[in-house]
């Protein structure tokens, strides 16, 4: 065994206690003073282990209402160091390859599991990528984001769900505005591909669709970097 | 754009910093006096960016000598989230269910853009997990890890060279000794057959070889689990 500091330790205790409590997002923590009685330790220590909770966007603190537990799910920023990776172009294309096997996967999984509420909120995400790319707003990308995110929400594969926003986001961070005009339509014609057969329950077109969607971002994608060099 | 305060600012400088001076694991930053002339920032704000930069993992501080590029690389310690998580079981069957997919389109990859000293080097930790397994050692789940991570090196996808090893580790973070003595003698015949497929420069010999390897692990990790609850 490490031997481990007396924050760290009550780091865990902390993490316990959530879990024991049962505590959900936007709940808030018991005060320092609380804490500090009944985890046996100094309100020092317990403010020391509050901060790491929230470096590691477990806890977040609201100035003058109190520490609560984050929306972020424990979920880092960049939780797998892509941020440090040299050549940029070559790791989009890597991450996008990666999207490439998961994603028809996570659609197929998705036309099997999704709950009627699942279902309705995808259509709700698809209904607004449309109103934004035909009112040529600025919110597509995101939106589109969240709606691949939900589609792997639906899946009902927990690690996949972590997993997927974060590789999308990696390849955002380094190809903010890689969409075309042509991409457009086929990203609203595929988006309504994918979903119906998701309604449908239909395993197989929902992963057929979300292939053809993928490899249709992909040729653009080595386009524009193309373009780019 | 969202607003970003200034030490956030001054981390994405410092990451910058890192990459266009290159510097490596183990290599030191420049001391607070020298960044904050640099980056036209308070020595403060640069104590911020580092603490933040730390809890990243990507620098670690060394009392009394200073601020390196941390080994982790930017790793998070418990990238999915997993410490908040409630069902574990459900979680790692989850993370297997990526490597289902993730590895036989690695071992395909692999066949295709190993080169003669990966292949050299995927060779000799079979060789060694065959040993382990004879002699009945106590290391060759940690070099089975090696085998997996060498190969998806071996693919040329940095991403998922990065991404492999850390679902992998996560798996075994619960499942610390699944292997049962059967799983043994199929451990080395599928070995055998990936590494020669991969010898032989075979992509779908590879891709199904790893296929039928994950589908007789997957099997036994779900009698695992029942057995365990």
């Amino acid at each position: 065994m490490e031997n481990k500091t007396l924050v760290e330790i009550t780091t865990q205790k902390i993490l316990n206690y959530i879990k024991e409590q049962n505590l959900q997002i936007g709940e808030r923590l018991p005060n320092e003073f609380t804490l500090a009685e009944q985890l046996k330790v100094s309100r020092n220590t317990i403010r020391e282990a509050t901060k790491m909770l929230k470096s590691r966007n477990i806890l977040e603190v609201k100035q003058g209402s109190g520490t609560f537990i984050s929306a972020k799910k424990g979920l880092m920023d960049d939780p797998f160091g892509f941020s440090l990776l040299e050549n940029k172009i070559k790791m989009t294309k890597d991450l996008f390859d990666i999207r490439f096997i998961l994603e028809p996967y996570i659609a197929s999984l998705a036309a099997q599991n999704a709950t009627e509420e699942e279902i309705a909120s995808i259509d709700q995400l698809r209904v607004q990528i449309e109103e934004e790319i035909l009112n040529e707003g600025t919110e597509h990308l995101k939106l589109d984001q969240q709606l691949h995110t939900q589609i792997a929400k639906a899946s009902g594969n927990t690690a996949l769900y972590h997993l997927l926003p974060i590789i999308n986001e990696s390849i955002h961070l380094y190809n903010d505005n890689f969409t075309s005009e042509k991409k457009k339509l086929e990203t609203i014609e595929s988006h309504r591909e994918i979903v119906n057969f998701i309604k449908n329950r239909d395993s197989l077109g929902a992963q057929q669709a979300m292939l053809i969607h993928m490899s249709n971002n992909r040729v653009s994608l080595e386009n524009d970097t193309d373009a780019n060099r």
